[in-house]
């Protein structure tokens, strides 16, 4: 029987593998390309999923080519699912003009605008992705889809913030590199919502990690990790950290860890330095102490 | 006073410092870029130095951005140089027609071929880099070049086992990735030592890890490490491990370990994975044990 993924490479990493796939989505219309990194303990069992979204321009190969998040994926038994950022090749006019907006530039949202309807990253990234791994061969018999963990980088940042605010059950835990905090205020995000949302501001704070963590009701609290480089160069006017911990102290949000880490920049330099703790933030809440995390299940 | 260098980008690493540097090459007669990784010890102190030989096509980017070594390298206290593959830029007819020979593919040798006089990569390396990290700002005060270590990929792999061998006192210990083993007798050694160095054979072997282990009469050996996936698409035409192997063999050479990686392939994954123990490899040849290396300073 023909699988629904069409495998179009694989690379030994870590002693797992990084796989490469190709399927049809129908949630977005097109043919989509994601990568799983399967740790080296998913030949023996069924491992945790941990999502990353990436960031503006991106697809799944920024991450998985220079994150080196394999490493202590593979130490923990954690798989790593790196889905593209939007729609790709659906002819959209302008769809390639701006490198913010349109392809490249899903922002993680069910557009609501006629033009951009194709643009439903969030239903992908949070109902079709998970139920192709939790069904589809080779990922029901290696992953535990139903155990997942979210994070993300820049857009992608706003996206884990966004996904897991939103389905509290369904993540773990939720991690950010550089997330664009409050998307609301600020010039990407803007253009982004007007474009795929329309006029209305109101229907842009299911969006926005700022407004959810304002309207957040529990009681499941995933832990936030979130890092940010003092000498990123969106910092003041794209990603607004001290919105977001302004957004945590009002609502008493909690556990969440909001860092500033002095001299790094908004490159895959900083993910790198910080794969390490972020990935192992996430397996403690995946596979941590019995019971940690068994509620969820 | 205005460097010799010019500092191109800068981006925070593992506590550490990628910086990528422009220079005029006098050896090459061309702008030449390179990377220098300053771990944090270099803050402090003065730190030896590492050399990276990148493989066909690359430049220094391919290691820096994908490999992951700084990792390693920040926490032992060693500085990571990655030079580019050739001269650029200087309009040498038919220089990017392959992806080969030419641009991208110096096989670190001295051309003695006319149309390719330019192509200095042995001196480059050997010489007019490590003169500049003893001399020019900021390098002549950080980094101690004369305490070096030598490790590549593929064609850089093989230009790391030549440079070593060829100055065992001067590289305290050899490396490589999937080395190009005994380019003598297999296609992509063949076209580029014709090429470069034109039809007389003996001159060749200069240039060839295999022979120059054959001739080797020591007294200083540097310890070699070597790493080779067993599904490398280039394993058996061009790679060449057992011919290596034999030539270790048959020389007597020693200590050198020649390990086959299984299930790896020739990308920057099998090196990630490997990046580690490579460097820690290099960093206790450079920094061991007290008297361990001392003897080379």
């Amino acid at each position: 029987m023909a699988s629904v993924v069409e495998e179009i490479s694989a690379n030994r990493h870590h002693g797992g593998f990084n796989r490469r796939y190709k399927h049809r989505s129908s949630v977005l219309g097109c043919d989509m390309t994601f990568t799983v990194y399967f740790p080296p303990a998913a030949d023996s069992g069924k491992v945790p999923v941990l999502y990353y979204l990436s960031g503006l321009t991106c697809n799944d190969e920024n991450f998985v080519q220079k994150s080196g998040a394999q490493r202590a994926a593979a130490a923990r038994g954690v798989a790593l699912v790196a889905p593209d950022t939007s729609p790709r090749g659906l002819g959209v006019e302008g769809e390639a003009d701006s490198w913010d907006f349109g392809v490249g530039a899903g922002f993680y949202v069910n557009a609501t605008q006629e033009k951009w309807r194709a643009w439903r990253m969030y239903d992908y990234v949070v109902e079709e992705l998970p139920s192709l791994l939790r069904t589809a061969a080779p990922f029901a018999a290696c992953l535990d889809a139903d155990r997942a963990s979210v994070f993300g980088h820049s857009m992608g940042g706003h996206g884990a913030l966004v996904v897991g605010l939103r389905n509290p059950q369904a993540y773990h835990s939720i991690s950010a590199f550089a997330p664009v905090c409050n998307p609301c205020n600020v010039p990407w995000g803007i253009k982004a919502f007007t474009g795929y949302l329309g006029e209305d501001r109101e229907a842009w704070k299911q969006y926005d990690a700022c407004e959810l963590l304002r309207a957040f009701s529990g009681p499941v609290r995933p832990p936030i990790l979130v890092d940010t480089g003092s000498a990123d160069k969106f910092l003041e006017v794209q990603l607004q950290p001290g919105a977001l911990e302004a957004a945590v102290k009002d609502s008493g949000y909690g556990p969440a860890k909001l860092r500033m880490q002095d001299g790094y920049d908004h490159s895959y330099f900083f993910i790198s330095t910080f794969a390490d703790e972020h990935v192992n933030f996430h397996a403690d809440a995946l596979l941590g102490p019995p019971g940690a995390g068994g509620g969820k299940q």
